[in-house]
């Protein structure tokens, strides 16, 4: 798993019992979910269409630092499969997991249209062509 | 299940797709499930534990207006488990539905706490005793 | 009077005295405001015209629950006249109190446009027809 | 009436018709408001008390910059009241007035206090004593 | 130097020391830069090329008041030339000062445009002619 | 240099001319700067204290994923001084370069205070010891 971006915990991401608000959690997952599969379905219209299980396992306060980590689970005709990881980035202790993201590539008229690619790629590999 | 916040969708809360944000609508309704509990349980220190399946069922656009509904599915010992389901406030078309939403009451060291409560009370009937 | 939305108040929504800003107390009036007319004259061109006397009677803290209530005084020609009363969820404690917000119909290129209602609908009948 | 502060409108202060929406214009007044209390009384803790009749006279687009002017009604012994009004920068054109904003002086248990001012005061005048 | 825009600093200002962010302070400065240019040069097309040597010179706290201070370094022929200093309101201590903002005027595609302006205008003399 | 935030331009990130607001770029880069010190000096008291010249070199439109990359320039006694570059994660092109942003490490009373540092450390090396 990659890990990206950053955020920094500020007064207000917290919810009133001082700790990272969950719903602010979600929200950037699911805006960094929509990014990766931007750059690698390299396509501005991408779609959330399904979450699984989502475990709340610690929790983060103001000033705390993390990174949400991305990792592609499946390559799917119009869809891809993402797996979602979120910890702390000093002490690397797990804050949230998600093992299924589901996110759909769409046409120009916002129905599902094949993507046609099969495995990770690199932009650094895409420039090179 | 009991509708109450509307929401009104404004630039701010499009995906490049210009549809819905995701995202923003996951920090909606864990806002609106937290209130939730939170007048439930009398108790401001609450924090999501836990969401099963979360299903993008249509999504919306600019101008449309929303409403969040919430029911509860159980009381626990220290938590609660809802049920969310977001609608098109004119067409009442559901946009996502959540089946549990497990919610932890904490004491003020930020520890579960058992809340005592069994049923759904209503605001104005604490009010008459 | 119908209370539907719920705010929570945060870190953001408060001002140096620490107690609810009253400016994003009136954004969010005028928000759902316009939200509530745009579904009585199913019209999402509405704008505010006019409101009358504003009263900031208590306040709210940092964590408090308020809900906001809208009612219909008046239906206009191309006007609807509400009023709206914000209370503290959990005491019914009144915050402010507005007696006329006067919202405006308008057509495509911004000029006032008659409504042609007469009485509050509710989307539950409009949809069962 | 003297005007400070100045704003450019951007599409997330936009109502659905695409004019200025009128939550953020009074929210941007009742900041004004505050702030220029604050460096008259020379006491942070001042908030709203009160709005007479607010009239939306002219509208304002995406881009338009407009500034918001604020003058002294009158010195009340915990008070003091203003009048506002929010023009367009470039044409002049009033946006919106409101001819009495009470504002109340507070000490540190929030109640009100006397501020002992009677006249406006100039920070330059103040400094060079 | 002439002072306009004031801000009132706020929890979401603050960086982890609880002192004002400077990011924040630099978006503030650059739109208000915008906002003059737009002014001066009667076209909304106007972007940031360049800015010179940035000194943080003291800070601001939650509650403080800053006034934000443009003057013309120079006029260029598709360009014009800033200087930018902000300051507590209250005690006139110099916070960030900017000896040049390069901001650039453009027309509809984007490209650099000739203005035609050579001297500091006021809109009050335009529109008296 | 290392890449690692992304951000998604959204509207609420353009200026009027339809592109990347300069302003909102300079947040994002001192949030980004603090952020790695802040790992780097193992402190959450930093704060910026110098940018040299700024250059805007290319802008980003709606929808554009941007990277941040941040390097480490000098290790002084108590300060940091960082290198940035800002560019579009497709096409890499370079949109902002700061070759100097001077960081500060504080005490508790907000005195600079020696941090030690020599060199970059890696959060995995240190977790390992």
């Amino acid at each position: 798993m990659r890990f990206h971006t950053r955020k920094w915990i500020k007064p207000e991401d917290l919810n009133p019992n001082q700790t990272l608000f969950g719903g602010k959690l979600l929200a950037w997952i699911d805006e960094e979910a929509a990014l990766y599969v931007t750059i690698q379905l390299e396509n501005k219209r991408v779609v959330t269409k399904y979450m699984n299980e989502i475990n709340f396992i610690s929790s983060a306060e103001q000033g705390d630092i993390i990174e949400i980590g991305i990792d592609v689970v499946k390559f799917g005709k119009s869809s891809i499969t993402l797996a979602c990881e979120v910890r702390n980035k000093m002490t690397r202790k797990t804050i949230i997991k998600i093992d299924e993201i589901v996110m759909v590539n769409l046409d120009e008229d916002g129905k599902p249209k094949p993507h046609g690619k099969t495995q990770i790629e690199f932009v650094k590999d895409r420039l090179n062509h």
